[in-house]
């Protein structure tokens, strides 16, 4: 049988991975995929260094479009990034008739719906198994290996720059802006981190994982996104204290009245795995009704790991692309015409629990008070840490850190109470909230 | 479309949770698969047991012939496990041109390559995730997720009853046969426990993996197979004050003489995930030359996480039975026909690292004779513990316990060179010799 002709659109890094791995393993993905996997073309601006990369052998051209309309590739594979000209190319392969793998997690938390729906109209298949935490196969367990399940939840370290970040923080006990500069000379970070630091490159992960999981429309506007710059050393400190790790999660959860959908900093207990992922690597813990709970863990990013997934997603469609399109595993798991239409839930809606640090008054009653406040709201305290005096402050008097640990709690309901704990004159300086996954 | 017809046969712990499963979550499901699956015949020599479980909508029979004699049913489950009937019932199955699921890994380990043959030859499917690792996705990670890879080696926790032993006995230095005797009180462990204290079930599954992961045929008749019966509390303990946990691995490695195809109690670095499996859960670490090393965790038995398992293949089987079956996924991943001819190696051939636990004489120049012994071989040592003498002998002599952890040699050197050591007069009483694995 002729190879599978693969067109790639943008080398850079996952590119030549891609190229790379393809070659060098190129007769044992033939022995699995029953043919050979070639890439055939490949378009880049910089055609320089495509053809220093693919060599003599592959096609180079600086037009995507000459990769589209050439009648003999099966397969485009989009590696060109963000939401601009990449949508654009991805839809007009589409329409082309030739099945897509993209990594492009952006592109499909922002506008999946669209392409999804215009893959299904034509036929073809597009694969995006390389979009979520780089190698770990996430979206083949959600999709396929779950199947039976009422998934319940899912948390997970999505993101390496951040997790690099939060480990030598709490390793070398460093404040976030001087780690950050050092993960950025190791290349960790890059040159602008926004993306990473701020989790939005997380929030576009977990938006798709929770569409695949529930059978939702991807909703990456509904997400909410919060990173990890306001993150104080003395926390990471405080919460290991109390048994915890702060990492940064995404995470997403089936309520009776809705989904929960939303990144953010999140105290895990330390004896719990997903709590014991060090440095760059990723992993996703998955809850399901019958399966319990499961965890998958890898690189999330990088060159050849990231090749891994996009290499995956080409065997997949050379093994698959004769079952009829009506059978083939729906793009998202569920069948276009069978999601549902549970909403994503508002911050207020969300239940979990918090960790709380309150700069007080180091005066008798102070501690009444906090928690006369949080059980008149009917939250219900789960530990308490409280530091000795540690600072004199005018005529005399000391402050201390009060630190809190709460049971499950509305969000806000929280954020009411706060208010009021926060207007005590006793209470000297904003209030730290950090929210908290126990993942049991 | 009309739902897919299943047939159940046997329906013990796995059948009953597959039947819940497939009640509770049918609507999802079918939002899944874009049919309803249901299971409509079921035969257990118990039909009393099996009527209560299934009601009066499923017809019960005492025959399992009736189910696969039964045109309409599409697709037959297997679980009566071993390797009798049930793998008569299989191949008339097959041959009655339906597709099979089933969780009996000792059926495959051994007879693997004649039901996999008649498969292909009748162009059906048989299903084995539940075989390996219950819950846990890992047949279609290792089959389908990690396509790209070279993959280098393989190592799980794959058996919950002895990680459940091996637990138990470091948390609470306890000796095995007492902490046995606590597992099978509380149902972790069966009344014949022998299949997976000796390791047997574990080789089973290994033996699966190695087959998908290389391209080979399964062997479980060349698996080495060591369980967990003879560990004392001491080396767990010795282990720990080195660093490290004791865990019973299923391991498989690519070498370039062959594969490595073994399953025996292991040391794993402390700081590894894989050793922080605890309990009866299951973990699978996986590396591949693109991805790295990836872990795969969850439950590997029990009623529900096993069905999740065999409902995954059933969802599998109702998407992708229209792929023309030249197409679709091998069921060793490999082509049949492009299986790899690497012979496993005899244990004289692996090269692994060890711990070595010798009762000698306290005198001087004991350390110096052992290391000499291993320093002739090419044998480097990785550390040494010595403990203070503890035990007065005869005429006042004292004995100590002298543990040392080697580099990688291979097992037939090292076999070689402890006859010298163990032949020595100031040891005295036989050398335990654990293999350890630093899965890095």
């Amino acid at each position: 049988m002729k190879p599978i002709q693969v067109g790639l659109l943008g080398i850079g890094t996952v590119g030549s991975g891609t190229f790379k791995v393809l070659q060098r393993n190129q007769e044992e993905i033939k022995r699995r995929a029953g043919r050979g996997i070639e890439i055939t073309m490949v378009a880049d601006l910089d055609t320089a260094r495509a053809k220093a990369v693919v060599g003599d052998g592959v096609k180079v051209v600086d037009d995507a479009r000459a990769v589209i309309a050439n009648p003999d590739i099966d397969i485009v594979i989009e590696l060109i990034g963000g939401y601009g000209i990449a949508k654009q190319l991805v839809l007009e392969a589409i329409a082309a008739g030739k099945h897509v793998v993209t990594a492009n997690k952006a592109l499909l938390a922002v506008h999946g719906t669209e392409i999804f729906a215009a893959a299904h109209a034509k036929g073809v298949m597009v694969a995006f198994e390389a979009a979520v935490a780089g190698g770990i196969p996430i979206i083949k367990a959600l999709r396929e290996g779950l199947t039976a399940n009422s998934i319940q939840w899912i948390a997970g370290i999505i993101n390496g720059t951040t997790n690099f970040i939060l480990s030598e923080m709490r390793d070398k006990g460093l404040d976030f802006d001087t780690v950050l500069k050092e993960a950025q000379r190791l290349g960790y970070a890059e040159a602008d981190p926004t993306f990473d630091i701020e989790g939005v490159d997380a929030a576009h992960k977990v938006t798709i994982m929770s569409a695949i999981a529930f059978g939702i429309p991807v909703q990456f506007d509904r997400a909410h996104v919060e990173g990890i710059t306001k993150l104080a050393a003395q926390d990471i400190k405080y919460a290991e204290q109390l048994g915890y790790r702060i990492k940064l999660l995404g995470v997403t959860k089936r309520k009776a009245n809705g989904i929960e959908l939303r990144v953010h900093p999140s105290l895990v207990p330390s004896k719990r795995l997903l709590a014991n992922v060090e440095g760059a690597m990723n992993a996703v813990v998955v809850n399901g009704d019958a399966v319990g709970t499961t965890l998958y863990y890898g690189k999330g990013a990088g060159s050849e790991p990231t090749a891994s997934a996009v290499i995956a997603d080409l065997v997949d469609i050379a093994r698959l692309h004769t079952a009829d399109a009506a059978h083939r595993v729906p793009h998202l798991a569920f069948h276009p015409d069978a999601m549902s239409d549970l909403k994503v839930l508002p911050m207020s809606e969300v239940v979990t629990s918090y960790y709380l640090r309150m700069r007080v008054a180091d005066e008798a009653g102070v501690l009444a008070k906090v928690t006369g406040l949080l059980a008149s709201a009917g939250i219900s305290i789960d530990a308490v840490l409280q530091r000795e005096a540690d600072e004199v402050g005018g005529e005399g008097s000391t402050q201390t850190d009060l630190i809190i640990l709460t049971h499950d709690t509305r969000e806000g309901t929280l954020d009411e109470v706060l208010a009021q704990v926060q207007a005590l004159p006793t209470v000297l300086a904003p209030i730290v909230r950090i929210r908290k996954e126990e993942l049991s």
